[in-house]
């Protein structure tokens, strides 16, 4: 049986971390979190902190910014993954003037060849009209093409708003 | 019989304002509207003027920009009274540099013990990616979280999109 | 029969434009694409040349930024239009300080006059919270009572997220 790609999409403080974790969790499998934020600023450091509290035990955490698709290809079998988040991914990877198109084909090769099951966590950004600022509106397309790439390769979306999920495909929950 | 919380998120221009007095009119109770908006310029007067005219005869208005809880505490059982909105409560918070833990604290304390049902507007805010601006930040965050907090209490949950309702948690309409 | 009208919303590379094309092609009718975007630079151009290559042959095609009542009048019965998109529309109608009540007045009459079936695509711009620049704040307010105009009168509201539907009003696909 081949390993489950889910994508769980939602805003900022939407819920959608800990209604992922929660997915992970009810697999009943030995836990990974693979982390994409850096401690570089105070806040991100106590939101890093205030994430992993939350989490509570039992997970094994890997961080790493930019290079996904080679940690995942080193991951062992029937295991839960939690990535979080491919929005933090693109983000680094635009900063870091990387090539996006490729980065994402590496990245979407190694959630394929995964075997273990992937639970990717992803902001939803686009819902505020086209940004005037041209860096912000090349994220905000990156973003759009990343998130449909995933989802048409998972076999269940689901957005949450205020800790609510709306299944978006597969399976109602 | 213990009094109906529901929140209704949405965007900008959504409906949701129209939306939830419709609700609150077919509850067939008294109407009672919690308003948080201030008239502090020509803009928000004549929104407040327009949202007044839309609303129509009926209701009694209470205009409250920030204790919002002191004021639910004296409203009389089997009313159904409309908070609109949750949003602009916070904001005015924000402003006015209050403990919005401890002001949300009280809130939804007194959410619980109102005895006539509530029906309370809020905006979805977090859905164009992270703001740089910090206090743009801060507040993308309280909203996300605030809204997490009323959601987790309320029996129903309604999402409004171009005046169009989707039930996020509870009887579908 | 009276002839279709479905809405299809979305954010920024949501997938809203690929969608409301398959739904066109579905109809197994004359297609028209009543475009109005403008190609004023590179970065336009170049996605009014993608959206082409991606929407492939057998499409007749209309270009005007402003004039869509007019257009839609002359449009032989029928047929199935894709409009896309009523945002830039309405960009291009405020931008040349049109008086936008009557142009949407204009635009939902020739909607309704419409004798071939109508698929309009727009933006869902309001998910960010209140804007602080006043024209961005305008723009905000007139799409969302665009939005809701619309969503009014047509038979079916799709909201495409990530590529994936969602039915908020009609038939589900």
């Amino acid at each position: 049986m081949s390993a489950q790609l889910t994508l769980v999409l939602g805003g900022i403080a939407s819920g959608k971390s800990a209604f992922a974790e929660g997915l992970v969790r009810q697999s009943g499998k030995p836990m990974i979190y693979l982390a994409t934020a850096q401690p570089f600023d105070d806040e991100m450091t106590q939101k890093i902190a205030r994430h992993r509290k939350a989490r509570g035990p039992g997970w094994h955490t890997i961080e790493e910014p930019l290079a996904l698709a080679q940690n995942l290809r080193e991951i062992a079998p029937g295991q839960c993954v939690l990535l979080d988040c491919a929005t933090l991914w693109l983000s680094n990877h635009l900063l870091a003037e990387s090539d996006i198109e490729a980065e994402t084909h590496a990245l979407l090769a190694a959630f394929a060849d995964c075997s273990s099951d992937l639970v990717v966590v992803s902001n939803e950004v686009g819902l505020a009209g086209v940004p005037e600022n041209a860096l912000a509106r090349q994220f905000a397309n990156a973003q759009g093409r990343l998130n449909k790439s995933i989802a048409a390769r998972a076999s269940r979306v689901i957005l949450v708003t205020a800790g609510l999920p709306l299944t978006l495909k597969g399976p109602v929950a």
